[in-house]
């Protein structure tokens, strides 16, 4: 019989369809990653003056950077303006105020040249930490999202390895429900909801993919998508952006296993991942919380192999043919093979 | 500049972004419907013996019928077996216990032959109802859900036109979100919210793209993907199959009518379309609420014209380029055109 099981963390259910076979109908077609043209690439190194004016670099001693950060030529949302928070009869309107980030990974064209060297992760998570922090500063903004689409079936644009951050002036939907569930469970529990569930997780060694000495990767319970992986700090953490250098380079050691793993396994599939950490501070909803102590940060990686039908829009429902128990199986072979 | 909205109903947060072009790169890449073969096709009149043992159907004088229902061969929730909450430790599991059920929605091959009767949305809505009145007896389910994929895109198998029916022994977390959000509501103005928009929408006369005597469709305030339509009884009313034959005879012409533009404006595009109606009365949850007056039932019609991103499924935060104003005044001349 299918199971139905629900994410603690974010509230929705998902069945998880063992007796379901993966369709070949569902199953997105997706192409190798090209290797597209990089002479027209605005983010290949070079074509510096192809972006608007950089925001940050990781200098190298030798003038060249290793990761650099510029705003998106085509923002979603843009800093200039005021902030106006206002109701149309029964609406909320606010002005589309924020920032809207492109986070240049590496400066080689080519996403394979990202996993031969083990410190680029790093450089690139203290480029997300540092913006992340400076955003933090501007008090119209309540959350900044770090997000990458790999691959065009994920949505990305350009080929080039980048991540895309929007600091906006609300908190988006799912992070709120994560706060509301955690905060909930915090209440009941006066323990984290993601620590006792590390806790858990780690006892009952079914799930876990991988760790290192700070993080841990699983597949979550009531994983939504075939492969979807979580990354997780193991100490208690409810900020990104509060971890410090040794914290990062051990973060980044595990995401990039994580992501070479998922490659060799099914072959350089489209994927997404996103980071949840928590609001800036100072939106007047958390500072009456307790945010320190009941949300933890963590990152959600998928692989976009499905097509989504109008169930999972309409319902927030999921139907997953694969088992979390089976991904993590494969994956943590993949990992240690 | 662009917009940020809320849709009151589930609490999520839109960009509406006027300045953004539609990238090509976004769009999704659809055929048109085939004409496939007939032949092999389980669904068409003549071949009832490929289906599992019929459900319904509605008989003709003449021994055919005009629609009929059967169970999904490949069901992701069975109706055998014992329903089982359970924790897992900190997780929720319940068994697999539902019914999968397909509502076959003409005995012809194509779906064009859908629209030249009047009458037929008419019986296919009928049959949603009787079987949502019939799946309401098996107390161990607390919602049908109602949708329907059409096109490959969309998620649909089988190209002859058909709906789909998942009864759950849950209540899945948009439905629920939405039953919360209108409760709140409620319990501060004792006012339905879908009433107080339905009363803004007819008066403001931006967003509304067609009406009947007893129904009305926009384009929703915050609507997440360009196109996206709502049909929403004007009459208070939260559950969807207490609606008599002359309310549903009235919404099968609105919502035929609707069908046909989107397919003249957007050329047969994927689209899904899902009922949101109230849980099945026996939940306990549900025992204890003024269901019947803070609910509204409601359908949501989503064409599939935009791949989506990390950013969505991350954040539950939206990014449209087709303003629902736009979008309402282009279907609306399609309408009446």
């Amino acid at each position: 019989m299918n199971d139905l099981r629900k994410d603690p963390v974010s509230g929705r259910w998902v069945i998880i369809a063992k007796e379901q076979m993966l369709k070949k109908e569902d199953v997105v077609e997706y192409p190798k990653p090209l290797e597209t043209d990089s002479k027209s690439c605005p983010f290949c190194a070079g074509h510096e003056n192809m972006t608007p004016p950089e925001i940050w670099r990781w200098a190298n001693p030798d003038g060249s950077w290793s990761v650099r950060v510029v705003p998106n030529k085509f923002p979603v949302l843009r800093v200039e303006g005021n902030l106006d928070r206002r109701g149309e009869g029964v609406f909320d309107h606010v002005t589309g105020i924020g920032a809207h980030e492109i986070i240049v990974e590496t400066p080689n064209h080519d996403y394979l040249s990202l996993q031969e060297d083990g410190e680029q992760m790093f450089r690139i998570l203290t480029a997300y930490k540092i913006r992340l922090e400076d955003l933090k500063n501007d008090t119209r903004l309540r959350y900044g999202l770090i997000f990458k689409n790999f691959g065009g079936e994920a949505g990305a644009h350009l080929p080039h390895p980048h991540t895309q951050l929007i600091a906006m002036p609300v908190i988006p939907k799912h992070v709120k429900e994560e706060l509301v569930n955690c905060k909930m469970y915090y209440e009941l529990k006066e323990r984290c909801l993601i620590c006792d569930i590390l806790l858990e997780e780690l006892e009952r060694d079914i799930r876990i993919v991988g760790e290192t000495e700070q993080y841990v990767a699983w597949s979550p319970y009531a994983a939504r998508f075939p492969f979807e992986t979580w990354i997780i700090p193991k100490n208690h953490s409810a900020c990104f952006s509060l971890e410090n250098d040794k914290s990062l380079r051990d973060l980044g050691i595990l995401f990039n296993r994580i992501l070479q793993a998922l490659r060799r396994v099914l072959e350089s599939p489209p994927y997404n991942y996103i980071l949840h950490t928590r609001p800036f501070a100072f939106s007047p909803r958390h500072k009456q919380t307790t945010i320190d102590d009941d949300f933890h940060w963590h990152i959600e990686i998928i692989p976009r192999l499905m097509k989504i039908a109008g169930f999972e829009w309409g319902s927030g429902f999921y139907i997953n043919p694969t088992s979390p128990e089976e991904a993590a199986h494969v994956l943590r072979e993949a990992l240690t093979g």
